[in-house]
C-alpha cells in the first residue's frame, strides 16, 4: 500500500485506480498528457535518438541511382533525380538524421534539372566526375570531383549536364529541420537553367575566392550565408596537405596527430558557410586513429578517398570510396585510416550551437 | 504514352512500370526514398503544419488539473504534476507545436516538487494565486499572479507550495525541439528544494532587476539567457500602461493602435530572455482589433485578463480568463478585445530567427 | 669609434656627423622624422601619459561656477555655462584626459540653455539639487540628485531651470576624443527648449525603465546607445545596497569585499549606455580599501557622498562631497572609505576595449 | 549696452569687465576653462582638422631614405630605419594624420632589424623589390612587390634582408592613436630574427590563405586581427582584374564604373584585417574619375602603379609611382586615372566606425 502523507490516500486501492483511469480518460478527451507518465521518454538522461548509426555502401547506392536514370525522367514536379538516404531508425521519413537530409543525385548525359528555390539550404559534394553546371541565381557553377557547391536558402538553382557521361553526387539539405519546424517555402523557376554557359569559374568565385580579400562594394556587411558558391578541391586538398606538413615541421594547425581538417566558411563573417549546416573535410594519414568522442550535433560523412574503418557506438564498419555513414546525436565516433583517408562531413552543429545546446564529450 | 526525348522510353508501358516497381523495392531495401515521389510533402510551397490552431478553455483545464492533485502525488520520477496540452494535429506527442510544450502545472497545499535540471529551457507564467516558491540553482523565487519566472537550461530547480491553497500555472518548455534534435540531458537533484526560505524577492532580482543597471562584477559578459529569473507583474503592467498612455499623448511606443506589448529580455544582451523561446505580454484596449498576420514562428497564448476573440485561419474562438490557444507556423492570427485584454504569449521565434528562417506576412 | 661591419663607416667622425646633419635638414624640409630619434617618445615601454593624476575640490569649483552666473549669461553661441576641468599635464587644452572632458555646469534660476546637437556624446551627473529639465530630442528629463542623464551623440538637447534655485552638475563628454580624431559635427537648435513641460518621468523612462522589459515595437533592434535617458538615484542606490546585503548573506554580486558597483547600460544591447564612455557608480563601506590597480582606460571620478582617500600613483588625496579627480591611463588607483563612500565615475574604456587595446594590472 | 533680463547687469560696463577678468584669472588658477570661450574651437560645425591634405613624391622620399642607409645603422634602440611622414599641419608630431603614422622603411643589403613587439598595430606595403623576410612571432614572411604584410599588436617581429639589394617599403601604424590615448606598451625581443629561414610562404599563409577554408582546430573562434600575415600581390591583382572583367560582362562587384577595390580582411571574422586600420587596394582604369566625396575617417594613400591626379579639397596633385598622399577627416577626395592606376590605402575607419562616429558625404 502506497499512502502519501499529504492526502492519506491509498493509491493502490481499486477505487483509486478507477478514479485515475477516469481522469486519464478525461485528460485524453481534451488532449492533455500527464508529464509523470511520459517524463522519461520526453526528457531522457542523455540523448536517446531514434535515428541509429548506419552506413550505406557506395557500391550499392550508385548502381541504384544509375538504374533510376533509365526509368525516371528529371522534370518539373519531381524536380530532381535525388534519392534520399533514410535512417533505419526513422521509418517513414526519408531522413538521415532528425535534422539532415542526404541524397544521391544523378544526372544523365545532357539532362537538365529545372530551376526552383526553397527556404531549405543545400549543398552538393562531388565524389567523382564532372560536366555538370549548377546555376545559382543565374551564376553557372562548374561541379567537379572534390568540390563543395552551395545553394543557400531561397536562391534559384537548376543543374545541367553538358557532357556525355552521367554524373552523381551527394546532396545535403536541412529538409528535416525545416519540415519539423514548418519553415518551408518553395517556388518554381524556369524549366531550363537561365544561363546555359559553362564557364570554368563562377562569378561568385571571381569576386570572392581570393584569400582574405573582399570586394569593397560588399565589405562590412556580413551575410547570413556564404556568397562563395564553390569551394574547389584544389584549395581543400592544398589546405589539408599544408596542415600535415606543418605538423611534420613541429607547428600547430592539425586537429590531432595525423589528422587535418578544414571547415568551409562564409568569408563575410568567418562563420559556417551555410546557416544551418556545418561542412568540413577531414584527412587522416594511413595508420591514424581519431577518436572523435560524442557530440550532440548529428552528422553525415562520406568517404572521398581511401579506406579505413569507422566505429560507431562500438560497432565497426569498413570504409571505402563513396560510402556514406550517419552519426546521430551522442553517437561515439572513432575513425581509423588504413590508407590515407579523406572524408567529407556535414552536421547540424550551427543549429544547436547558436541555441547554446551543443555538448561534446571525449 | 509519355516518352522522354532523352531516353525514348515509353513510361506508361507495363514493362516499364514493372521495372520501376522493382527499382522502388530495391530502394526500399536499402532505405532510399526518391525525392520525386515525396518532394511536395517534404518541401511544400508554404508551411503546411500538421499542428492545427486550437484553443483549450481554462474552465476545462483547471478542474482536470485539480482532480489529478487528489489522485497523483508529486515526487521523484514523475517529477511534476504537469499536464501537457497536446495539439490535436500531433497525436501521440503531447506537444503544443512541433517545438513548444505547454502544460498546466498544479501544486497542492504544502507540496514539494523535487529538484532536477535539464537542457530544456523552461518558464512559468502565473495566471492566478501565490504561495509557491520555485528554487533555481538555490535561489528561491516567489511565484505570484502575473509573474513570469524563468528556468534557463541546466539550472537545478524545484518548487514548494508553502501555503494552504493549491496553485496552478502555465509551464512553457522547448521539450519538442530538444527532443526532435536529440539535445536532451536530465539530472536529478535533491528531493526537497535546497533552500526552503520564502523571501519576497529572489537574489537574482536583487542583483538584476534595476532598469539599465548591471553589476560591474558581471558587466561586459553577455550570458546566453537572462540572469533575472523573475519578471514581476507590477513592472509588466506599468510598462504596458505607459505605452498606451504615451500613445494617447501622441508619442510612439505601442505595437499598434490600442495595442501595447513588451518583450521579456536578457539584460546582459538585450535579446530574448531564453535561448529558444520568445516571451511577451500583450495588452489590447477594449474594442481594439489587432491583425497579427502570419509568421513562421509557432506560438502559444494564454489569456491573462479580459475577454475577446481570436480568429485563427478564419475560425473565431471566444477568449476568457486562462484560455490557452496555439498558432502553428503560418497561421493567420487576429485578436479582438471586448474588454481590455491582456495576453501572455511565447513562441519559438528565437530558434528560427537565429537561423535566418523567420518570415512574416501581413 | 663606432664602426658597423656592414658599412665600415666611422660614425663618430666629424665628416659623418656633418653628412648626418645635412640629412636631417633635408628630412625636415619634406617633413620626414626618423623613428630612431623618436622611438622612445612615440612608443614607450608602458603608457607615459602627459596627463597627470589630479584632484579638484568641490569647495573651490562650486563657488567659481556660481560667480560666473552673475557675470556671464547663458545663450546662443557660448551655449552653456559649463567650465571644463583642465588637466595640469595638458596645458592649453581644457581636457581632463586625452579623451574625456569634465565640466561643472551651472544654471541660474529660471535660466534656459538653448538647444543644439553634436556628434559628441554627453551625460550629466547630478551631485545635488533639482529643478532643471534637460530636453533630449523633445523629451523633457527631470534632473535630480544622484541621477545620471544621457545625451547620446547627435540628439538635440537644451536645459531649463524652472526653479528659484541655481543648480550645478557634472558634465561628461568625449570632446577631446572627438576633437583629436576630427569627428565633430555641431548644429544649433531652437533658442528655448522645445518642450517646456516638466513631467516627473521622461517618455524614455516610461518606455524603457522597466527591468528586463523592452517594447516589442523596438525589440530585436540593438541601438548604439541607450534609449533610456535617465538612470534614477533611487534605482542606483537600491542596486548598490542590494549587492552589499547579498554579500553579507554570503552571496556573490559585489566587486570586492565591502565594494558594490553598478554599470549604467544600454538595455537594447547590455553594453555601455554610451558609445564612447563607460559610466559606473561605486559604493565602499566605511573602512573598506579597494585597490583598483592600473588600467589603460583613463577615468574621472566624483565623490557623491561620504569621505575617504584616493591614492593616485602613491599620492594620497582626501576625498569629500563633490570632489573630482582624474586618473590618466596606467595610474595606480586605490580607494579608502572613511565613511560609507559613494563615487560616480566615467572612463574611455569602451573606446579602447572595442579596439582590443584595454589592459589592466592588479 | 548689453543687459540680460535675468540679472539686469550691464555686461559692457568697466566694473563688469573687471569682475570677469578676475573670474577668468581664478578659473585659470585651478585649471578651469569656460566652454563659452572655447566652444567653437572644441566643437566645430564640421570637422576642422589641423592636419592638411598633402602629397609626398616618391622621387624625393626614396633618395632620402637611401642616404640614411649610408649614415645610420639599424640596431637596438632606434630599432628601425623608418622615416615618418609628418603632416605639415601637425608640426612637432611626425604624424600623417591624428591617428595614423606612415613611414618609409629602408633595409640595406644583409641588414637585420631586431625583434620587438608593441601594442601598436602595423603593416608593410611593398612598392617594389624583394629579398626581405619579416619574422612575426617566429614565422618568416617573405616581402615582395605588391604584398601587404601584417604585424598585429603585441606580436614579436623583426626584419632581415638576405639579398644584396636594399629594399624600401611603406610602414603603416596606429602610433598617433595609441600615443594620444596612452595605450602603448613596448618590449624588446632578440637582436636577430629568431628564425632566419627564408621560405616562399609563411606558415600563416599555409594555414589560412585558402579561400573560405579555415582550420577546424581554430574554427568558430573569431580573432581580433587576422591570423593571415601576408596578402600576396598575385591574389590582389587577380581580384581587382576580376571585378573589372565582371563589370565588362554586366555584373556587379566594382565600387564604381571602372573602379575596382578590395579590402584586406580577417578570415576569422570577415572584418578588417587589423583592429585599428582599414587597408584596401583600388584600381582605376585609364580615363576613370572617381569622386570619393568626404569621410570622417582619415586616410593615407600610396600610388602603386600608373599615373593620374588626386584632387584634395579642390587642389590637384599629379600622381606617380610611389607617391604618398594624405586625406585628413572630411577632405574631399577625387581620383583621376591617366593610365591604369593602382592605389594602396589605409585609414582609421575601424576606430570611428566601431564607435558609431563615421560619417560620409558624396
Amino acid at each position: 500500500m502506497t499512502v502519501t502523507p499529504a492526502t492519506g490516500v491509498d493509491f493502490d486501492s481499486p477505487e483509486h485506480q478507477e478514479r485515475l483511469a477516469d481522469l486519464y480518460r478525461d485528460f485524453d478527451a481534451v488532449g492533455m498528457t500527464p508529464l509523470w507518465r511520459t517524463r522519461e521518454g520526453l526528457m531522457p538522461f542523455s540523448p536517446e535518438p531514434r535515428a541509429v548509426p548506419h552506413l550505406w555502401r557506395w557500391t550499392e547506392l550508385h548502381p541504384l541511382a544509375a538504374r533510376s536514370a533509365d526509368l525516371v525522367p528529371v522534370g518539373r514536379g519531381g524536380e530532381r533525380r535525388a534519392i534520399g538516404l533514410g535512417n533505419p531508425g526513422l521509418p517513414g521519413d526519408p531522413y538521415a538524421t532528425p535534422t539532415l537530409w542526404a541524397a544521391i543525385q544523378y544526372l544523365a548525359p545532357r539532362e537538365n534539372a529545372p530551376e526552383h528555390r526553397h527556404s531549405q539550404s543545400a549543398f552538393r559534394f562531388v565524389l567523382e566526375g564532372e560536366g555538370v553546371w549548377t546555376v545559382v541565381d543565374g551564376d553557372p557553377v562548374a561541379m567537379r570531383r572534390g568540390d563543395l557547391l552551395l545553394t543557400p536558402g531561397w536562391r534559384f538553382h537548376g543543374h545541367q549536364n553538358v557532357s556525355d557521361a552521367p554524373m552523381a553526387w551527394l546532396d545535403g539539405l536541412d529538409i528535416p529541420f525545416v519540415a519539423t519546424t514548418d519553415q518551408g517555402f518553395f517556388e518554381f523557376g524556369p524549366e531550363r537553367v537561365r544561363d546555359a554557359s559553362t564557364p570554368d569559374r563562377s562569378r561568385g568565385e571571381r569576386l570572392w575566392a581570393h584569400p582574405g580579400l573582399v570586394p569593397v562594394s560588399a565589405a562590412g556587411q556580413p551575410q547570413p550565408s556564404s556568397p562563395l558558391m564553390a569551394y574547389r578541391w584544389a584549395h581543400t586538398d592544398a589546405a589539408l596537405a599544408a596542415q600535415l606538413e606543418l605538423a611534420d615541421e613541429g607547428h600547430p594547425g592539425v586537429l590531432g596527430p595525423g589528422h587535418a581538417a578544414v571547415r568551409f566558411t562564409n568569408p563575410t563573417s568567418g562563420g559556417d558557410a551555410l546557416t544551418t549546416m556545418r561542412t568540413e573535410m577531414h584527412r587522416l594519414r594511413a595508420g591514424v586513429r581519431a577518436d572523435r568522442g560524442r557530440t550532440t550535433a548529428s552528422s553525415v560523412w562520406q568517404v572521398f578517398d581511401g579506406t579505413g574503418t569507422v566505429v560507431l557506438n562500438g560497432a565497426a564498419h569498413p570504409l571505402s570510396h563513396g560510402d556514406v555513414f550517419v552519426a546521430p546525436s551522442w553517437t561515439e565516433v572513432s575513425l581509423r585510416a588504413d590508407t590515407d583517408l579523406d572524408l567529407f562531413t556535414f552536421s547540424d552543429a550551427p543549429i544547436v550551437e547558436r541555441l547554446h545546446l551543443l555538448r561534446t564529450a571525449t
